[in-house]
């Protein structure tokens, strides 16, 4: 019989969809960045996400409010991905009980600044032991404001992948951390990553928007997961990636590969949207006076194939599933 | 500085509380059962409960179908807890990745099978690696039907507090499993739960009840729960407790105090409500009449004194704390 780690994370997800039925009162249910649920006049969304004290965090060279930011950060990204507004978070947390009240009160400190700065309140959660780490569980419930949201699917032939920010910056952090190499711009990348909620909000009111994600497993796999919600595919252009110089510089410092930062990474927490082809340069102009943050494009939409390309050619690897064989940057 | 081993689950909930600030929408936050949010005109209640392998349960002797049956069951009972109708449900699920997909998916099993008794369907979660064992979390999110809920606050001096069913069973069946013992009755009373919906339904609209909660930590503790809400004290009859057969005569077998396991056993997920005492037998008699369930009298609220008391005497525990020294029946 098949385990996990042979099928990997994104196999069981599709199994686990086949056994759980569906209801009409759910708007969006499993295989999104959240849940979209109808109550009342309203559709609210929920999202959930686990960090694992040596899975997703190490205790080393980090503060106990680094960890928290995080955390909650990566949660509220999920409602960042489809446009919605945070308002309230639960919190779940595990923990072996010899840390002290203070050091635990800091994570949930550093859980809080990162609500509080996107707008969302602590209104619960569940304290308990755990035999071995910390384990945080962030529940995230948002609304769509309006009643507008953006799904994975809608991504369209012919329509251009176009990403905020930068690419790879995380990955690069999660590098110098674990090598004990300081590159302060980098570490801030990986551990405070901030949610695109606003942007995310403005770019749920284009029209010329189809469909979007956060990048939170990697460009790669998460362009994949657009082009598998329409059963296109995604052709991306690895030169035309935004490489920022700190990475450029910490790449060459250490021989490390900035494109396959870029496109494996995870934990940008950027968003990557498909959009019309013809009207995206108003909707970046737009986007750039707003937020004065770039955006590039950094691929298109196709029906010659499924799945992910660069330059038409198939990748060496897809990016980080947390039950297949790990990529070397996380390794 | 103080670790959580030292102050315990309840303290560092009490410290949490003072750092977490509130914010006018949300209805009932941190110290309840579920978080109650106004959403447009309805009110919307969410719940989340971590159930984690060698803590909360053991692979031994159960099935993952009963694992997952008991990790839903124990959230939704909060929703119960307050009256509400349970919808919706999210699961965040880690584990070390050999497990089979068959196995896993049993765990889902048994959660999909909790939850649509009840109502309610899976519409999201997070699938990832931890370290060691199984954690689930699960987050039930209902509503608080035409508004009305009952808080943990709300007792009155003078109420009597009435308990469903029966208590002490989940912890001699903890006792069978973990002694390995065959004692059907009890094992499936721990492992099989009946959270209390429709019983919390019913008891949310008689106007004589003033105040309930769902016994998860034990009677002692969970008691005290609803008296420290108000600041009053409870006084328990231990005598009055309802002992089943099975369990009095596990007991009787295997030398055990059912009376201990009835006060401070845990996990039975039956619902503990301040009522009114004039009005509560006509409650009691028509609660009866529609569930086929008995209600049980089994002590009072009182000013005298604050925290909980049997018969008038300071109990040598209160129940179960994850972080303080474990009760015999859990050890």
């Amino acid at each position: 019989m098949r385990s996990l780690n042979d099928m990997g994370e994104f196999g069981f997800i599709d199994r686990l969809a086949r056994i759980i039925p569906s209801s009409p009162t759910v708007v969006e249910g499993i295989g999104d960045d959240c849940a979209v649920l109808r109550v009342g006049e309203r559709l609210v969304l929920v999202s959930t996400d686990m960090f694992i004290e040596d899975v997703h965090f190490r205790r080393e060279g980090v503060s106990p409010r680094d960890i928290g930011w995080k955390a909650a950060s990566a949660c509220l990204s999920d409602i960042a991905a489809m446009g919605g507004a945070p308002l309230y978070c639960l919190t779940s947390l595990a923990c072996p009980g010899d840390e002290t009240a203070v050091f635990l009160e800091e994570i949930y400190r550093g859980m809080l600044s990162a609500m509080s700065r996107y707008g969302a309140v602590i209104v619960g959660g569940d304290t308990t032991r755990s035999p071995r780490g910390i384990i945080i569980d962030v529940i995230a419930v948002g609304e769509a404001i309006g009643g507008h949201f953006l799904r994975r699917r809608g991504a369209k032939v012919g329509d251009v992948l176009v990403v905020t920010g930068s690419l790879g910056c995380s990955a690069a952090g999660l590098h110098a951390l674990t090598h004990g190499n300081s590159c302060g711009e980098l570490v801030q990348a990986h551990m405070y990553p901030s949610p695109r909620i606003l942007e995310g909000q403005w770019l749920c009111t284009r029209e010329s928007v189809h469909a979007m994600i956060d990048i939170s497993d990697g460009l790669c796999q998460d362009a994949g997961h657009l082009a598998k919600a329409v059963r296109l595919g995604v052709d991306l252009y690895p030169e035309r990636l935004p490489v920022t110089p700190a990475l450029a510089q910490y790449c060459a410092e250490h021989g490390l590969d900035p494109v396959q930062l870029m496109l494996s990474g995870g934990e940008d927490y950027e968003l990557l949207f498909a959009a019309d082809a013809k009207n995206v340069d108003k909707a970046m102009e737009a986007f750039h006076h707003e937020f004065r943050l770039p955006t590039t494009v950094i691929g298109t939409v196709t029906d010659e194939w499924t799945g992910v390309r660069t330059n038409g050619q198939i990748p060496p690897r897809e990016g980080f599933d947390h039950f297949k064989p790990q990529t070397p940057e996380n390794s």
